[in-house]
């Protein structure tokens, strides 16, 4: 199982805990678990002091996850949330944080009843800036989505289903070692390519239409996210002058990618060169996300986006255009933010 | 696109929305909107009034789905909450209610800001029983699931890995009309078998070990789930005798299964034929659980349960005996809840 720097990001976490004069944090989510663990299932709550840190899980994950993770306590547990309270008041934390946005309605309310209190976004703003082998792990999810779309590319033909496309595309990147399609991969022919969010069918590639194709691939828990556009044939003027903006674009994006930079001002510079050519109106989603533990995870890369870009972050790029009826371009590449330029992942 | 029932779901719901004294009811989840719509994806968020529904969407979604639902009154919303809560205010609704196990504490606590009311479980309740084309379609997943692991079975062999045999079984499913796993296929092959959640990995396969798969795939949004525990070549007593065993406490449960009985009960004759043997201690886990647009879901069979069995659910039975070091058995079927039997859907 993988363990990216995982005791490291623990500590990371407990120092953040210091920071915001937190005696403790109870995180509860699957994803946050395995990000400060490197233990990947759900069932688990963590407590995680300044010093120490306890697991309460089921007694059927005990023994397994003693095996994985050496750095937490782990306890057996039949009712997480009590575990939790009863530990954080013998330990006598005073000041016990949890993610707003990360506990149901009902959950968070049970921890104010107990006097813990809401700090949002500490572990999701750690995740964001991804370190050493989180970033290995990245670049070969996204360096196999890339191989197998290349693969993939000299398959694509007229006769073959959406559907067919798509199972070959997922068993290259399983072949090349990738555990599984990082979500339902998107192969949209024709004009339903028009349709951002298309689902895979049945429908048989034509002759003279275009193939949208946006996929990606997990590797040791880490998601790639990149779309292609194709033509079956000899596209005419409206496809390719389309194609070619949305190419300057991406192009325009990628350029302003580096730390320090707004991730509006990235959305900007995709949006202005297609509004540019008049094709504003048919952009019709933000430019991109982060890539990571999740496939969509912040920053956001959208016009209301608040976010700055930092050295680390993993972020899409991913214009469109969408003629409603006809046909739909987009092009996608994961990339990596650095403090001069920006990586290209999916390449 | 995949819509079991669902003007009649939501027209269930309404009148539930009545018999719960509710103008309306907030619902975000992406589960949710799709059990209640046919349209399955996140980012969008519905009021439902008892006369009219209505969905707010991203601009980009908002084509689609009108393409897919026309029960529903689509919105396009840059803010999607607070779209609802202006509607929901420009209807005069005077009691909205909303899901505390579905909304985060921050959502949750913006609509008690604006005096929508705690009202949890009502369309999980509703998920609970299967109707109509979900029930086809849930029994299409178990048919694939089924077959795949009888094909399956003549496949595995020493020298495999349990990649290998896992990545095999995805294709067999997704050859036979599935559209994915309907979670990380677990192959367990020797004392892995002992761990219930082990983590399918690069180990190869020897003789005279067992292999457990627990595996299921995904048709149509529906979910199956299935466990077979293989053994490579002749297997010694001891094994043979906890194969016996589970084997029985399987049958003993699925004996049990019908309408009107609790689930705990269910749980305690699987339960009873263990221990009955002297292997108590080592079923470390519940007897089973709902399946359905989720892989787990409820109702829970296990020793707390406090639900009773319907017909129309459809859930796992799925004892299992682990030796710590050694090996471990499980024995998994899928089953759909009737008045007078339970019947077998992974066949």
């Amino acid at each position: 199982m993988a363990r990216p720097n995982n005791s490291l990001r623990m500590k990371e976490f407990q120092n953040c805990l210091s920071g915001n004069r937190l005696d403790a944090y109870v995180v509860s989510g699957t994803l946050e678990l395995g990000f400060l663990t490197g233990f990947h299932l759900d069932g688990c709550m963590m407590l995680a002091g300044r010093k120490r840190v306890w697991v309460f899980l089921p007694e059927m994950l005990l023994e397994h996850f003693k095996s994985e993770v050496n750095f937490c306590e782990a306890v057996s547990s039949g009712n997480l949330a009590v575990s939790v309270i009863k530990k954080a008041a013998g330990e006598g934390f005073k000041k016990v944080g949890f993610d707003p946005d990360n506990e149901t309605f009902r959950r968070g309310t049970l921890w104010k009843k107990h006097g813990f209190v809401e700090k949002p976004g500490l572990i999701s703003s750690m995740r964001e800036v991804k370190k050493g082998r989180e970033i290995e792990f990245l670049k070969k999810s996204c360096r196999i989505a890339a191989k197998a779309i290349k693969i993939m590319a000299g398959r694509i033909r007229p006769g073959k289903t959406e559907r067919s496309v798509s199972l070959e595309l997922e068993d290259l990147m399983q072949e090349m070692g990738a555990k599984k399609s990082s979500f339902d991969i998107i192969v949209a022919s024709g004009s339903n390519s028009a349709l951002p969010h298309h689902v895979t069918s049945g429908r048989v590639i034509r002759k003279n239409e275009p193939v949208l194709v946006d996929f990606g691939c997990v590797y040791e828990f880490y998601h790639s996210d990149c779309t292609r556009t194709f033509f079956m044939g000899r596209p005419d003027g409206e496809f390719r002058r389309v194609y070619s903006i949305v190419e300057k674009s991406q192009k325009a994006g990628i350029a302003k990618v580096k730390s320090g930079v707004k991730a509006r001002d990235v959305d900007k510079a995709c949006r202005d060169v297609i509004a540019g050519k008049g094709y504003g109106r048919y952009f019709i989603h933000g430019t991109g996300h982060g890539v990571g533990l999740e496939i969509h995870e912040s920053p956001r890369l959208s016009v209301k986006s608040k976010a700055v870009l930092r050295a680390g972050m993993t972020v899409t790029v991913e214009p469109g255009i969408y003629l409603p009826g006809k046909f739909g371009v987009r092009i996608e590449d994961s990339v990596l933010v650095r403090g001069d330029v920006a990586q290209r992942l999916t390449v």
